[in-house]
């Protein structure tokens, strides 16, 4: 398994695009991801029970199982626009369907900006006639970036089953979410061959190791979603559940989704650097999990390491809260490689090889529990000036 | 009932001291409340499962139901000390016992300050044998502070049964949690008579609508503690349950509570203003509160309001996450007084008025749903420049 120089496009058989079509000043807001063949298709969608038009639409979608492509649009996220809105979605789909002279449902849709506002249709409608099939896929890949200051992506090949298999991932998301400039979206391309049944199975499982652990604000947007595509064009025949095949496919999927999990959460509004969290000894992978979630999520544990502060009493007090079994007198923090807590007690350490340690780009804080053997990563990080000015100077 | 001017030394029998003994700089930090007689006592603790030693100690001294007084300090937590920081808060209720001439049972200890620091012993027992039984109620009502900006007071008394009946209340906190500046605490004296265990029921029920409503960064402390005090001497029996008096008692526990929770909200970490939200319509009481408290609780509302934008599409979609069920079409949201969005859809709203009414010192946000009759609220703050300078800039 390697990863390779590509974009989204680079699975046999994909193809993307991307244009400026008004939504934004003057920066590409508007793209497709086409698949030459109809693909199984998977989804994850966000669980905020305010869902945009776009997340409703592509749910319709997927009863099929098989889609052939995507529309998406930056700048303006569809949500909370009532019945014009849904209609608005839907023609999203029927004007990129009638450009690539395919079936409107085969197009998926997904929006992501403002909240509340109407979309401009004319605007968009004008903009989907001018995609081409095998544009610019490097223009897609910024067609659907808000704040993210930078593009997220990864390629990475495999041999399964004695065939070349590629996957291609990218996302958006400067946050778990942005209610102005509306959430997270990753469109994943693949050219194995695979059902829709153990696409999708497969997507919640790795979901729940990679997406679902990693937060900017604790905000759960009304835009989310994580779309798959398998268009089997590299393998003659369907990767079956437990085999070396299904084990190697896995293996990059998770690696694929981990990438761009991890993006996302060194993009962060106003982030400077990622804070990675891995919790060991937990009673289960699912405590260890929300206990690492928790400590990346708290704020003042952000606060601090914005602050280069080797605040440790932070950190264990998320524990705390976690709301799972732990023992603090039988409990272990690293941070940043660094003992600073065992068992119960504070550990001296070396502040100026810490704080040289705390000014890097990606901090990792290590706790180790006595509870069990579940483990469990999160992603996060730092919370600054720049999220404040960010968020507050940013006028509806 | 009526707010009166006073301390926490108002009700009758009750004395208060504070003095500088040296866990802080130069400011008072060490202090304590006296009750001439017994008094029913009754607690509420942090749900942290690391708790500081004091709490543990307190937890201990109320098995009788009755106390006669607290040692308090501020500058340190005694927080994750293990058996050492456990002695050291036994000690400090013995030191108390011995300059007041009581058994050390009869004393409840409370700390707030710097996380994972062994306390002075030698400062503070120095400190305790200098207070006075009859000293200085606003020094002690300054002794418990650390990041706040306002003493949080106040004393209200009510005819209860014929009889002139004085409950004051005092709190520090400018945060559900510091783990620097650890935590909230609060204490209640009351010259009222009524029984432990009603006393014991009734805080539990009323911190549930006050003191668990509020929040400034989500965090939840090691050290948090409300501790109410009732000595009786203000009436010849106890107030019974199910009787007129026990309402008006309810009435004036509740308006203290609600009081200090509200200043503890305002004088959040870098705060400038107040956010009340208040849910009506939903399914029940505690789903109302809920999702009055996701709102109050998210950064991007709470940038927003730092910010004077009435950015209402964040307010819904923290509705839309609080995990209580809702329905989008049937949903109103009226901000600073004005109806943002009715029945799913956007409403116009007059930008310069509400620019202005954002610029108050408090905001109020009303969600009408159609689901029911439950009703809650929550106040928190705004998320400010400030609370990431306080919390980065500080350095342990």
């Amino acid at each position: 398994m390697e990863v390779i120089a590509g974009t989204i496009a680079s699975p046999k058989g994909f193809y993307a695009d991307g244009i400026h079509c008004g939504l934004k000043k003057t920066k590409v807001d508007l793209g497709w991801i086409v698949s030459e063949v109809p693909a199984n298709a998977a989804a994850v969608f966000t669980t905020n029970q305010v869902q945009a038009a776009p997340i409703q639409v592509t749910k319709e979608k997927m009863a099929s199982g098989q889609l052939q492509g995507v529309i998406v649009n930056a700048g303006n996220a569809n949500a909370c626009t009532g019945a014009q809105g849904y209609e608005d979605a839907q023609h999203m789909a029927i004007a990129a369907a009638d450009t690539l002279g395919l079936a409107p449902d085969q197009i998926a849709v997904a929006s992501t900006g403002i909240i509340g506002r109407q979309m401009p249709m004319e605007k968009v409608t004008t903009g989907i006639s001018q995609l081409k099939k095998a544009g610019d896929p490097q223009a897609f890949q910024k067609a659907i970036l808000t704040t993210d200051l930078t593009e997220k992506s990864i390629v990475i090949q495999s041999q399964i089953g004695g065939q070349t298999v590629t996957m291609a991932g990218c996302a958006k998301g400067s946050g778990m979410i942005h209610p102005n400039m509306a959430t997270m979206l990753a469109f994943v391309t693949t050219d194995a061959a695979i059902s829709t049944e153990l696409l999708q199975k497969l997507l919640r499982e790795l979901t729940e190791v990679t997406f679902n652990q990693i937060t900017v604000d604790g905000d759960t947007s009304t835009n989310d979603m994580v779309l798959v595509f398998a268009n089997g064009l590299a393998q003659p025949s369907e990767i079956q559940e437990n085999t070396a095949d299904y084990d190697l496919f896995k293996k990059m999927f998770h690696a694929v989704l981990t990438a761009l999990a991890k993006e996302i959460a060194q993009d962060g509004e106003g982030a400077t650097k990622l804070i990675e969290a891995n919790t060991i000894g937990a009673v289960t992978d699912e405590a260890a999990r929300m206990i690492s979630k928790t400590i990346v999520g708290s704020p003042l544990v952000k606060t601090a390491l914005f602050g280069k502060d080797p605040n440790w009493g932070r950190i264990l007090c998320a524990v705390g809260y976690s709301g799972q079994p732990i023992d603090p007198n039988a409990l272990t923090i690293s941070l940043a490689g660094t003992v600073v807590f065992q068992s119960g007690k504070p550990v001296d350490f070396d502040e100026d090889m810490m704080q040289e340690a705390l000014a890097q780009s990606k901090v990792e804080i290590q706790v180790a529990l006595a509870e069990g053997s579940g483990q469990g990563m999160a992603w996060g990080c730092d919370l600054t000036y720049d999220y404040v000015k960010i968020n507050a100077l940013y006028h509806t």
